[in-house]
């Protein structure tokens, strides 16, 4: 046994990977290294080509995640100082559904000649929103046919899912279909191609994949009435066994172990999702505590030992974060990007003079003009749909709202309104949680937006009036695959445990401010009757109007 | 008589007056000249002092109207080469409720020593609007009583009104109101100081001061229900014989001809509301056509033969522009001034940069770019409250809206939407008009806005689907003051005969495009189903976040 000992998480995420070497014992950050894809997102053109893509699609070249790592290690190494040889697991977790064909042998489609001038040999990545009418064909024939997992995803899956992919291909591109041996998250195939051992998480494919630890994945009756030439998906493209993520899948082969300087042999553990990882990244393996990714869009994570069917959230599925426990996940399609909207498109040039001429971003002048501010100083109420709505509507043609309006009103009082409004919709979401017998007794926040913007986190604790945890890792989802490779690497026995060793205290808690909490129950139901009234069908002027900018937009174009 | 006969229209504004000399036989424009008031709007320090004033609080100095009309009459007879004697006539048109408080002989209270340092014995302008707990204790009264006047003025009179500022003199300032011998609108203080004769105008009076044709005053039950103080008002400060505007009140005496350097005797009309006189200037003298004045907001009227009750209109006064005819006023609160906002606070740099590098101003690119739109292309939904509800809410505590942001939703999107939004706003009006047996065939549009801005009034034209007549005149409100003096001198019998003869045609004249009314007759019904949800009270957020806007600042200064 080696006197010191580290472990390595990797977190892919859209753009780049990042590198996070921990120390196992004391479980500090030791060294941390990112690289970019080098073809990035690939929305425009297919690379080193002329062919063009349709609008909504999203690819990536998955050359890029084996060339990005075999950087990354390397980098990571060297600035901590770490050895090789004292690395003793490796732990990934990957945007998903991130969804890759290959032939048998697991070699992409789209590296072969034949085929990579063909889109949908490509990886298709998570945020890939061309599958809607796939989307949507699935979710008619499974309400039809009252298919019991549906309830599992709030009764409505979205274009994202890897059966929508899937068949978007078998639609659009039958001979790509026909060719691909195997369809897998590309967090998957990484792994296999680091150990040779084809398996697949079940973290992805329980929140993505439709498949459940007892029933595994949608029947084939399901999947021939969907398609006839779907008949048998899952004993051929989908084959590959499904296990808990931080399983052990097997070690570095010689050739991977030269790619990226570790030694062979290193154990390589199963996946997970990207976000689902900064749950155990975070410390949190009990129920009660809700883990918020604050992003460009949120990600709302719990746990909790028993399954409650919760209306309206993305995914409820046994062993898909913490294995051994119930995971729940719910989300908002639009917070970050809400606020950058806000401030490159409707805040006027004296906020960016009078915050260049003090050395400090637009941002932050507007978080401290807003911060002097009372709950319900502004006077404004606004809707967080500018991005349409995850949970608990699943509706993405709901719009954005902003109310209240005056001669008097500013560009600091309209940014409060929009992050009150992001805060009001995650306790939509909490209340929808507990309504249905999860309770939520605290908030532990991650992502960049939660550690730059302390006045939107303390506005999250007055408005849901719970105390807010700021993660103590800088990269919590790397510290969450930290966590699956020292699981791997047989530390732990398992990722609960893990977490409890691993993750460090709080880097600040957020205490709600009474008064102001009150205040925020008050304008909160103000928040939930204008959230019913549009977002359930009472008044569906956002969805008249979507319609009505459609067909103008088709009679510009005719 | 003289070869050539000329009149004078003086439009006294908010903040400066307007000379204007018409050829009284070709109807034409043949000099112009503006004065400023040297005090302007008084609404933070009495001039000189130090005296600070309350919010809301709008005061000016009678000696500027006196001060600028003898500087602005010199100029323009310069201007056009028009000798003194060859004007016939002189009309005044003003702003109104502009309530002034003076001594027996006409002296403004604020004039003396005695009282100058109160504010109480100032001026109060049109837009002074801190009366308002009057205006709602003098509504609660006639409600209870149900007082007959009520319904002429949609069921509720607004803190403009005479009543209410005289009120509130009363309440706050009761030797003031005690000192004050006569308490008048300035226009007829102003006439009362050219001629030496007190009168006071139908139209104000009808519009502005509860009077009517046949039982002219509120009776003294009420005044003594509403404070027992006010017994007797009508005998007293209110004395002076109402008379129909453009009657001949007098001639100019010795002293006004000196200051003014017109003819001793020349004929001077009675007053009239400067808004209201766009009407027979625009040449509007019969039902059917509805003149709107566009500009920081928008006043409509119209004239009919028959008295029909509308609710929520703001006047319905026999005689009240065109002597012999019932004169409907609605109006909205806010228009020109929610686009100057929204370009202020809400457009990024960019529009003005780019608008500067084409030599343009940001609203030109604004609307250029707007322009290229179809309607119900941007998908957006306001509602146009920016500045509380006039017509026909009669609401000042509603507040704007904005539905159906996307990430994708730019500057030119939202200020298309806004100008929709007012346009609505004057479609519900003309349906509450018609619905009441007031029929709208076509509009007649004047103000600076409309003048200005294309796309605005071809929106108005698609939203109404009316014909949109631009007034031909420069300055509408003038022309019709230029009207009334010559319906003084008698050059014609009536305001209308003037108006036949001496309006030129329309400038230019919309014809709605019927494609892109079918559409807004679609949006129409969006906006029409939201306005009575927010606006009827079914959803009272905005009433509630006034509130609780209004606790949060009483709580800051606590």
């Amino acid at each position: 046994m080696h006197d010191k000992q580290f472990v390595i998480g990797l977190d892919f995420g859209t753009k780049s990977v990042r590198a996070l070497i921990v120390d196992l014992h004391s479980g500090c950050e030791v060294g941390t290294a990112v690289r970019a894809y080098a073809d990035g997102v690939i929305d425009e053109h297919l690379p080193g080509t002329t062919i063009r893509l349709e609008p909504d699609w999203a690819l990536q070249n998955p050359n890029d995640y084996v060339e990005s790592l075999r950087q990354v290690i390397p980098d990571a190494l060297k600035q901590s100082g770490v050895r090789a040889d004292d690395v003793i697991g490796l732990g990934i977790d990957f945007t998903s559904a991130t969804i890759i064909p290959t032939t048998g042998d697991g070699t992409p489609l789209c590296a072969l000649d034949q085929w990579k001038t063909h889109p949908h040999a490509w990886v298709k990545l998570w945020k890939h929103h061309a599958a809607q009418p796939e989307a949507d064909r699935i979710n008619e024939l499974a309400r039809a046919r009252s298919e019991a997992w549906l309830r599992d995803y709030g009764g409505k899956i979205s274009s994202e899912f890897l059966h929508c992919k899937a068949r978007q291909i078998l639609d659009e591109a039958p001979d790509v279909f026909a060719a691909a041996d195997k369809l897998l998250e590309a967090g998957d195939w990484l792994v296999w191609q680091l150990t040779g051992v084809l398996s697949r998480n079940a973290c992805a494919a329980g929140h993505r994949a439709l498949w459940q630890k007892t029933r595994g994945y949608p029947g084939n009756d399901f999947l021939r009435a969907l398609d006839p030439r779907l008949d048998r998906l899952n004993e051929t493209k989908l084959a590959g066994q499904v296990i808990l993520q931080g399983s052990r899948v097997g070690g570095l082969t010689e050739r991977a172990a030269r790619w990226i300087g570790l030694c062979p042999g290193t154990p390589v553990a199963a996946a997970m999702i990207d976000a689902h990882a900064a749950l155990p990244g975070a410390g949190v393996t009990e129920s009660g505590r809700m883990v918020m990714i604050l992003g460009t869009s949120t990600v709302h994570m719990m746990v909790d030992s028993a399954k409650h069917p919760v209306p309206g959230i993305s995914g409820v599925i046994a062993d898909g974060i913490i294995p051994g426990l119930v995971a729940y996940e719910a989300g908002q399609a639009g917070v970050g990007d809400i606020f950058e909207w806000f401030v490159e498109h409707a805040v006027p040039a004296d906020y960016f003079e009078r915050a260049a001429s003090r050395g400090i971003g637009a941002f932050r002048l507007l978080e401290e003009q807003a911060a002097q501010q009372k709950p319900g100083e502004h006077g404004l109420l606004a809707l967080d749909w500018w991005n349409g709505n995850r949970s608990v509507l699943a509706d993405a043609n709901v719009s954005g709202m902003l109310l209240g309006a005056t001669l008097a009103t500013r560009a600091p009082d309209i940014y409060r309104a929009l992050i009150e409004a992001t805060a009001f919709g995650t306790q939509v979401i909490i209340e929808t949680f507990e309504a249905h017998g999860a309770r939520v007794n605290e908030i532990v926040a991650c992502g960049g937006l939660a550690e730059r913007n302390a006045l939107l986190t303390q506005i999250y604790a007055d408005v849901t009036g719970r105390p807010l945890h700021l993660s103590a890792a800088q990269q919590t989802s790397a510290m969450g695959a930290a966590m699956l490779a020292a699981v791997a690497a047989g530390t732990f026995d398992s990722l609960a445990d893990a977490a409890k060793q691993m993750a460090q205290p709080p880097r600040k808690i957020y205490q709600p401010v009474q008064a102001h909490h009150a205040i925020y129950r008050i304008l909160f139901q103000e928040y939930r009757r204008v959230h019913d009234y549009f977002g359930y069908g009472e008044n569906s002027v956002m969805k008249n109007l979507r319609e009505i900018k459609r067909r103008a937009h088709c009679d510009a174009r005719a």
